[in-house]
Parts: structure tokens; C-alpha cells; sequence
């Protein structure tokens, strides 16, 4: 399973849930909208559990925008002119975006391939607030959705993958189209629409409806597992056929993220990323204990922003991110 | 003068000389070829000095290569279908190619800007080769040579000039359209043509006739103290308005050297030279005790074949530049 710990970075439940008595985010008042936040963080906190709750309008753009770039919130939710706010467990792996698309998005983040444990998590997140509040719910329809897509399960079961080998030899467009075919979504991640940053995919389910959460993850799990299998192989082949190019690459990679003094977004992403297939594939033993994907969030424009502490210009943006890199680096 | 030192890399004076009873290299017989070459070996180690014999037809293809990289022999004498020799003495420093354009080219190398001391070396072998031998001289045109552009003093006044700074600001092709314009050549190092590599330029003295060798030598430093007075006022320039961007293409570029498994030689040659111009302005403490420029050359392709002591592909000799180049910064 670590081999696929590597490949697979994060998995993640979200459920999108309405409650029965209110309109939905895009028609209701700041007075409804306010009510919900109140009846979830009540339900939520009188059941034991622990969470923070954070109101959009308390917080900065720079701070929302870190939240997004560490997958805490959705940028919908940043944006909403409606009255939005999120739960959080103390561990940041659960959160409960309130009166984004829809009244609550229950979304649980873990490492690793684990859709089956964040499906348990969210399920019971999800038992605690039914207990109390009224969902929208149709016996025939299922869970009630301000975006038809999303009827049904309400579920979506995302993957986070990283596919630097598929990447490097042409062969993830093909791969992700065929996947695609499958009835899967599949989307770059921190890149502007499709375009990937870092080789970092998300695989996600197109359809909730019709099936059940297990039968959706299910499918969701065999066809990342797929996807996973290729990637190996790749890197094998990849190590027995272009060790020397490889080899060469991932310690360029290095030299220049342990050393430049200025590095965009962009150049960063993909040099860490091919710093880490050479640690996966055993090519680099100096960054064994880095946890290379952290720093890929690390790096993005707001933690930057957020890590500076003070306005800075987009110039000033790249040193203090090759800084950054060079420091959790060397460290 | 230590930072004329750093950007004028080495200075080198070179007598074109004939013997009256000769045919012209072009022309001659190998047994006059081996004629001039006994003589010249019994004349100058019969004078005291102690130069090695070496001849271009006992010497491979790589070896020859070896000693035009290292600018010890030119390219002419190890093309020469004639019998072509060399006596080398036993500092590197001056050597005597015979049987190339002409029977003897007598040519002193050294560190820096010291055109002066070369001459004067070179004038002393030329007296030594002088009083045994006679020479092809005339009253009114002076030294008789194979080419027209030699006769008068036969000499040429090299300067190797490393002018990164020039370079990267796009201010040297400007700059040494206008030096031509004064009558001197310029032509870039190792590169093809005219293209340098490694920013590395050598100016030399166009005409050999009607002035004295003091006279063209004062106009070449003259020339050369100029070129290196805008390199050092542009590098100031840098220091002062673009630190950020110099200091990170320099770290880039210490990160590439310490850590490529392949490089090519036009790569390590830009390279090494950003690295050079970064200890030359003190933004580099790592490389403080480094020969650059003698690293510059150890990384030509044919050098490089020589380290690795067998027949290599392309491929390889890159892998084998990178390493060791590794070697070389890390020792």
C-alpha cells in the first residue's frame, strides 16, 4: 500500500445535503442563511464533537484564499455574496462548508487511498446533522440538490493523483480521456481549468444517481487502482530504459530548488513534483523525509502571501517562495 | 589588477617565422619538413632550454584534439598533411609549432594582461631560433611570411577576455563592432565561427606591418583596458539595479553544475561562466578557491574523452562532463 500512498495523495468524501424548510443558497435571505450556520454549528458541538466555526465575511480574501489552496474550502464559498461559513474538526480533515451551492457540503480529506474510511466519516457527520435538521429528501430522487447533477447521493468521491511518469512520456491525455469514457471526471488541480500543475490529477464520479455511495466508490477505487497500476509500471519502465535521463532530471529538479532565488508557481510545482518520483523511485535520498506534497501547498501564490506577512509584489512573491523551498529543503 | 586578472583570462604573443632556404610549409618536401623540425629541436635545446619534441604524426586524432582545446597547438598544425611538429617547454607556456602556416610560429601564453612579458619571452626564442638560423627577411617589408596578412612583424597579440556581464545585457555585439572598427579582429573561444562560448572573446591585432610590435602591443592592451573597464562598470551595474536576478541565474546555475548526471558543453560553458562572473562579484563564496576558466576547458569534448580513457558515444561523454564537473565544484 505505500507504493500507492505515493501515487494516490489524497482521497475525499463530500456530500451535499439541503434541509427541507429553507430556500436554496442562491434564493434565501442573509436571516435563513445565518439560522442554518447556527443550526449546524448547535447540532454539531452538541454532539460531542469539537469543531471551529469560521464566517466568510470574518475572514480576508488572502485568507480565504489560502483555505482554498489547502482544500479546507471551495472557491464557490469564497466567493458566495450569500452569508457562508465552514465547520472544522481540530485536525482539518472534516469540514462542513455551510450555504455554499448548497446548505452543506460534509467533506472528509484523508491520505492515501481511503475513500472507504472518509465515506464512514462523512456518513456519520452526516447521521449527526439528519438526527436534528430536516433534509430535502425524495424517496424516489434521493438527496435533493441545488445543482441537478448532484441529486441522488448528494456524494462525490474525489482522488488526488499524482502521475509525473504518465506525465513525462505522453501518456496521461490519452489515459485520462479513455478514463474519461468511463464516466469519470478527471481535472487538473491548481491549474486554470484542466491544465494540471505539478502533475496532479483529481478523478472524481460524475454520476450520483442510480447507485449506491458503495457502489460509486467502488468504482471510483477500481478505476484509480487502474490508473495507479500504469503509473507503476511506467516508472519501471522508465527506471530500466531511461535511468540516465531520469537520473538527470530529478537531480537538476534539486539543484535548482536548492538553490534558485526566485521560482514561480508554476516552475516550482513541476520541479518538486519530479523531486518526488525520484524519491518514490529510490533516486533521492536526501529528501526521504520530506513530505513533498506539503510543500507543493506551501508554495502556492496565497500561503506565500500568507507566510510573507505583508503585502508583497508578484517579483517579491518568487523569492520568498524559493526561500521557502530552500529552507523546508535543507532543513 | 586582480580584477583585470578575472576578465582578462590570458594573454598570448605569436611569431610567424620562415627560414630563407625553404619552401613554404604549403610547398615543401617532408624531407625539408624534417629538416626545419631537427633544427629547430638541436637549436633550442642546445641553447640551455629544455623543450619537448613532439611530432603531429606520432600523436592520435584525440590527442591533437586535446592540445587545440587547451591552446597549446592550432588546428592548422594538426591538419597539416606536411610533417608538422611542436617543441613545448616545460612550464606550457610557450611553444613552437613547426611546419604549420609557417616554419616556426613561436608563441607565448600567460595569465592576465601581460602581453609585454610574453613578447618579451617570445623575443628571446625568436633571438635563440635567430642566431643559428637564417630567416626569410626583408629590409623594407620585414618578416616573410606564408600569408600576406602576417608579413611585417609576424606577430599577433592575443587577449582572451570573459565578458559575461557585456553579454547577458546584450551590449557585446555593439561593443565589438566598434573594436573592429579600430583595427583589431575579434572572434568568440571554442565556439564555431564567430559564436563564443562560455562569453569568452579573443581580440587580436589585425595588421602586423608598419608599426613596432611595442606599438601594436600598447594599442591592444589600450583596446583591452577599455572593454574591460565597461565590463567591470556593467557588472557594477548589475550589482546595483538586478541583484536579485543575477544572484538567482548564478545560483541556477550552481544548482545545474552540482547536481546534472548530463551536460553539454555549450550548457556547462554558459554555465561555469555565470559561475565565474558570480565569485568574481563575490556573490559565490563556494567556488572562492576554483580555476573556472581551467574548468572551462577540461570540459571540452575532446578533454573530456581523454578523462574517460576509451571511446565514448556523445551520451556518454555528457554524463562524464556532468560528473565531473560535480567533482571538480565539490572537491
Amino acid at each position: 500500500m505505500d507504493k500507492e500512498k505515493e501515487i494516490v495523495i489524497t482521497s475525499r468524501i463530500r456530500l451535499a445535503r439541503n434541509l427541507k424548510n429553507y430556500k436554496f443558497p442562491t434564493k434565501m435571505t442573509d436571516e435563513e442563511a445565518n439560522s442554518i450556520i447556527t443550526n449546524a454549528n448547535d447540532v454539531i458541538n452538541g454532539s460531542g464533537l469539537n469543531f471551529s466555526l469560521s464566517y466568510m465575511k470574518d475572514l480576508t480574501e488572502l485568507a480565504k484564499n489560502v483555505l482554498i489552496e489547502k482544500h479546507l474550502i471551495s472557491p464557490a464559498l469564497a466567493e458566495n455574496k450569500n452569508e457562508g461559513a465552514y465547520l472544522l474538526s481540530p485536525d482539518n480533515k472534516i469540514s462542513i462548508m455551510i450555504n455554499e451551492e448548497d446548505h452543506f457540503r460534509i467533506q472528509t480529506i484523508g491520505s492515501g487511498m481511503c475513500l472507504k474510511e472518509c465515506w464512514d466519516t462523512s456518513n456519520k457527520i452526516d447521521d449527526i446533522l439528519e438526527e436534528k435538521l430536516e433534509y430535502a429528501f425524495d424517496r424516489h430522487l434521493g438527496y435533493i440538490t441545488s445543482c441537478p447533477t448532484n441529486i441522488g447521493t448528494g456524494m462525490r468521491a474525489s482522488v488526488m493523483l499524482h502521475l509525473p511518469a504518465l506525465s513525462i512520456t505522453n501518456q496521461i491525455d490519452r489515459l485520462l480521456y479513455g478514463v474519461c469514457q468511463l464516466g469519470v471526471a478527471v481535472r487538473g488541480v491548481y491549474g486554470e481549468g484542466t491544465k494540471s500543475m505539478g502533475y496532479l490529477y483529481q478523478i472524481s464520479n460524475q454520476g450520483t444517481l442510480g447507485a449506491s455511495e458503495e457502489t460509486l466508490i467502488e468504482k471510483i477505487t477500481q478505476i484509480v487502482m487502474q490508473i495507479v497500476e500504469k503509473e507503476k509500471n511506467i516508472r519501471e519502465q522508465l527506471k530500466n530504459n531511461n535511468v540516465d535521463e531520469l537520473e538527470d532530471e530529478i537531480y537538476r529538479a534539486y539543484g535548482l530548488l536548492t538553490n534558485a532565488r526566485s521560482m514561480s508557481t508554476d516552475e516550482a510545482m513541476k520541479l518538486i513534483s519530479y523531486l518526488k518520483l525520484g524519491k518514490e523511485i529510490g533516486m533521492m535520498e536526501s529528501v526521504q523525509n520530506k513530505d513533498l506534497y506539503e510543500l507543493m501547498i506551501k508554495i502556492q501564490p496565497n500561503n506565500i502571501l500568507s507566510f510573507a506577512n505583508k503585502e508583497i509584489s508578484v517579483k517579491e512573491r518568487d523569492v520568498k517562495r524559493a526561500e521557502l523551498i530552500r529552507n523546508e529543503l535543507s532543513s
